[in-house]
């Protein structure tokens, strides 16, 4: 079995960024493409960038359970497909997630073993930097905002891991650094080298 | 409040080489200098390789309760002193102990808290050549130390962590990103970013 690496954290953070940085550093982790109902973007490629779908698939993919965590944003639903994730942990292949800190919580209860990874923000007023500096938004959209994003700073208490994205390769070196100590772990030793101690024993 | 890293594996293994270029990539960490009774040899330097004790002054600390761990080897004694360790890890440092398997589980007794780093041979065979091929020994020391490598490897289920010795920089690599990881632990996340967690909540 592969590991499930669950990378989250508030919004605003640089979740996604993250993410495409250790991607490229970690060629063989897979990551699993979100399904949305949004309409693809320019340069937006199905089945790379999002699993495009209408709201009626979406929802019989919600009805069949194949959704692992879902959510409705702005008139849109994004979720996980279970069964791409399910099929490459079979495979033996470690498996990331870049979802929202919600959903997130949503899929250890249905993959306990996975490794949660929550990123956090240099600092609360740089998270609210973040947040402001985004566009010319109104003061009502970025309350609501820092609401959510303080919200989403509770469900900390949730995660195994805690990185902070002061420097986007050093957090990269940190998520990295956890996947390789998770496969270090001794109960995820491979059989041959429980076999090898228990020949020693023998011998 | 540092962390105690704690290396080991069975004789043979490398444990000696692996930590002396871990070392060189993580100067930060804190090397626990060994005690002995047995004698210097050319180059080595009382508190840089171990620290030199007779015998007297050895058994002293140990009625003290000064060494963490201890075993009588060839007719010599081999320690871990206490206080140095303490120390280090009080004043927020993380420190590095390599020593053998059996003193490994005895420091673990007293620091539950110590991360316990396992180092397997890439095979038995290669372990039992690289016993064999220390030098000219006899069959009868060969198999003695094929019995103690035996017994040692059965001591991997007190560990947290098994790395193969197949490549010194990949070991070293892993060793490295276990350390990493085990401070990203959500629970060792420094006080004032749960303060930021608590603030959020509040703001």
């Amino acid at each position: 079995m592969g590991l499930l690496i669950v990378l989250s954290g508030p919004a605003g953070v640089g979740k996604g960024t993250v993410c495409t940085a250790l991607r490229k550093r970690m060629p063989e982790l897979v990551y699993s493409v979100s399904a949305t109902t949004r309409q693809p973007r320019p340069g937006e490629i199905d089945g790379v960038n999002y699993f495009f779908k209408t709201k009626e698939q979406f929802l019989k993919l919600i009805e069949a359970d194949e959704m692992l965590e879902y959510a409705e944003y702005v008139g849109n639903y994004y979720g996980t497909p279970r069964s791409f994730v399910e099929e490459t942990l079979a495979a033996g292949k470690n498996v990331i997630l870049e979802i929202e800190v919600q959903g997130a919580v949503k899929v250890k209860e249905k993959f306990p073993g996975a490794i949660m990874v929550f990123l956090l923000p240099p600092s609360f007023d740089e998270l609210k930097a973040r947040i402001t500096g985004r566009g010319t938004e109104s003061m009502d959209t970025i309350n609501t905002r820092m609401n959510v994003a303080a919200q989403e700073m509770s469900l900390l208490s949730h995660y195994d891991y805690a990185v902070m994205n002061d420097e986007i390769e050093r957090a990269c070196d940190k998520i990295r650094s956890i996947i390789i100590a998770e496969n270090c772990r001794r109960e995820r030793l491979p059989a041959h080298i429980l076999h090898m101690a228990a020949a020693a024993e023998k011998a």
